[in-house]
């Protein structure tokens, strides 16, 4: 159904249980008590999984930050006005953002991509244009987008990832910029999970109560409408969801494709996991979650992928910040297994195991 | 009482509140819906107010890792043998433990300090020997160490950090090796917060229930015979701590003397907290809880002392590894306040403030 996907689809293949297993047996012979640094074994145990390798290097990192529109700020969902999607590119460019601040911080690239934003921008050569429309429609009357728009926004996220990857990426963070896109992936994780719209529905960059009860109605009335098959992900994503949820689902399973491991960030990034992972549930084996939003749908999204987040900030900024962040501990947690040494090695006296 | 600490605990002022209400200001003129970076922008603020400075850079950045032995591990309280603290003391001196990891990782160096290692070591410039004797007692038998000792063991503490800060150490974090010391800060924790032994004693570097049980009622014991002032904190140090420890609370003192961030890791590092706190409330502005520890008692320590932690990542390793992730945060909310712009600098749109 999803033929022009097929390839990408076909080509991923689950984390190497092998791989993995020899990365535990390393970290419980390292000089520190088995499982004392907790999650972090965890994923430096999944990650060696991903790369088949259990000592890999993170020498070239980006957080691919998606930007576009949503019809849906017509019914008056956001704190912010539409027009700000598109002045927020701008600092991206700069650098003055929240993620570009914290990539530097971590080493790490920004690539900024126009995925739709109204209106587009002049060439720029730190801009990637992969806009597919200037912006969806409004979801609370009809599909936000065709079933083609759907699947040229995940193929164009493949071909953004693919080009890094030939670059030399080999670590990426997934992060977006959309005024409205909360009132998306609430409706993508509502019609996949199955729970309420209430029950995943947040305040977004920071409405009040009557606005939320309105965001709420809105999202039911979208479900209603357009009543996604939550069978089928491009179905999902054509009716509810949004160029940049599109694109940084492309940017997974390419990722995933390649064996990169993807650090997601909060709610909307978590909207595009679900995507990936319905449309190829080895895709989970590369994600890692980054930290837990104040959005409450997204422990919900986290829960029904089967990712415990790393870190617990109360953020809910996006644009890749929480991944960013999230990947500076990942490379933590692989310097471990590489730089720490064994018990053996050290001569340090290990716990009687045969206690 | 304390006399010979009376000079650095009246040097302690509090945070700068002026200087906090700026940061609070900048944080909510920045290009992002306000409060959206979470306990970050909190942090930010925080830091501000201990650095009187809107916008400090970290260039010096320490993790002080203290070791000291402990009699009570002659109760067979700890899942390794007691001579574990001076063989780690070698990786920790070539580079090659856990918190050496993490601190290479965020750029930090690291100090190792001898506050009592059972034999002492060889003079060695990589370690700064400030041993108060060469372990403490079985404190399940009496005081683990008379009250002069622990004044030493706090001014030993104080003078280690007062060195780096005239090297030019901008902000550090706490760590400790030494086998048995859960056992010393549960005892703290108990004796502090009035809570039960069995509510703040874990499982240390990993035994099982049945010496779990053991180590409750080695605490109960030490307790009983001890009697430690909960109002006096010197007393509590010298009856159920530990060397380094008072090590730990002289380092957390002069650095809030000297208006230096202190980023505190675990449940032992937390007990020096907890000490330090007692001397003086003020030092409570100067603190950053890095992580939240598996130790059960810890989410106690950090309530007791009103902090919340950043990382929740299941760890339990000690040694400062908490504390060195927790000090790569601090520095990225401080570049928020430094490198991002404000919607008036940048033209986007900012919020309907009046709505």
């Amino acid at each position: 159904m999803n033929s022009s996907l097929s390839p990408i689809l076909n080509k991923i293949e689950p984390g190497d249980k092998g791989v993995m297993e020899l990365a535990r047996k390393r970290q419980d012979s390292l000089t520190k008590p088995r499982g004392s640094l907790g999650k972090l074994e965890d994923v430096s145990v999944r990650v060696a999984g991903m790369r088949r390798c259990i000592t890999s290097t993170f020498d070239n990192k980006a957080i691919v930050v998606m930007a576009a529109d949503h019809g849906v700020v017509a019914e008056g969902v956001s704190a912010y006005p539409q027009e700000v999607t598109r002045q927020m590119v701008y600092p991206l460019l700069t650098g003055c953002a929240a993620v570009n601040v914290f990539a530097r911080h971590i080493g790490a690239r920004v690539v900024v991509v126009d995925m739709g934003v109204i209106g587009g921008f002049e060439p720029n050569p730190l801009l990637e244009c992969k806009s597919v429309a200037f912006g969806t429609a409004n979801m609370a009357q009809g599909a936000a987008m065709t079933r083609e728009q759907a699947i040229d926004a995940v193929e164009a996220g493949i071909a953004v990832i693919e080009s890094q990857i030939a670059e030399g990426l080999d670590i990426v963070g997934t992060g977006e910029m959309g005024i409205g896109n909360t009132t998306a992936a609430s409706a993508i994780c509502a019609a996949v999970s199955g729970r309420s719209a209430a029950d995943v529905t947040g305040r977004g960059t920071g409405i009040d109560n009557k606005q939320l009860l309105h965001k709420v109605e809105v999202i039911n009335r979208a479900l209603e409408i357009n009543r996604p098959d939550s069978n089928d992900a491009i179905d999902v994503l054509s009716k509810v969801g949004g160029f940049e949820i599109g694109g940084l689902a492309g940017v997974i399973l390419g990722a995933a494709a390649n064996r990169i491991p993807v650090v997601i960030d909060g709610f909307i990034a978590g909207a595009a996991a679900i995507i990936a992972v319905k449309l190829s549930p080895q895709v989970k084996d590369y994600l890692i979650a980054s930290h837990l939003s104040v959005e409450c749908g997204h422990r919900i999204m986290l829960e029904y992928i089967g990712l415990q987040p790393l870190l617990s900030l109360d953020m809910r900024l996006g644009e890749g910040t929480g991944a960013a962040l999230g990947i500076s501990l990942v490379e933590a947690s692989i310097k471990i297994l590489r730089e720490m040494k064994t018990f053996d090695e050290t001569g340090v006296s290990d716990k009687d195991t045969e206690s």
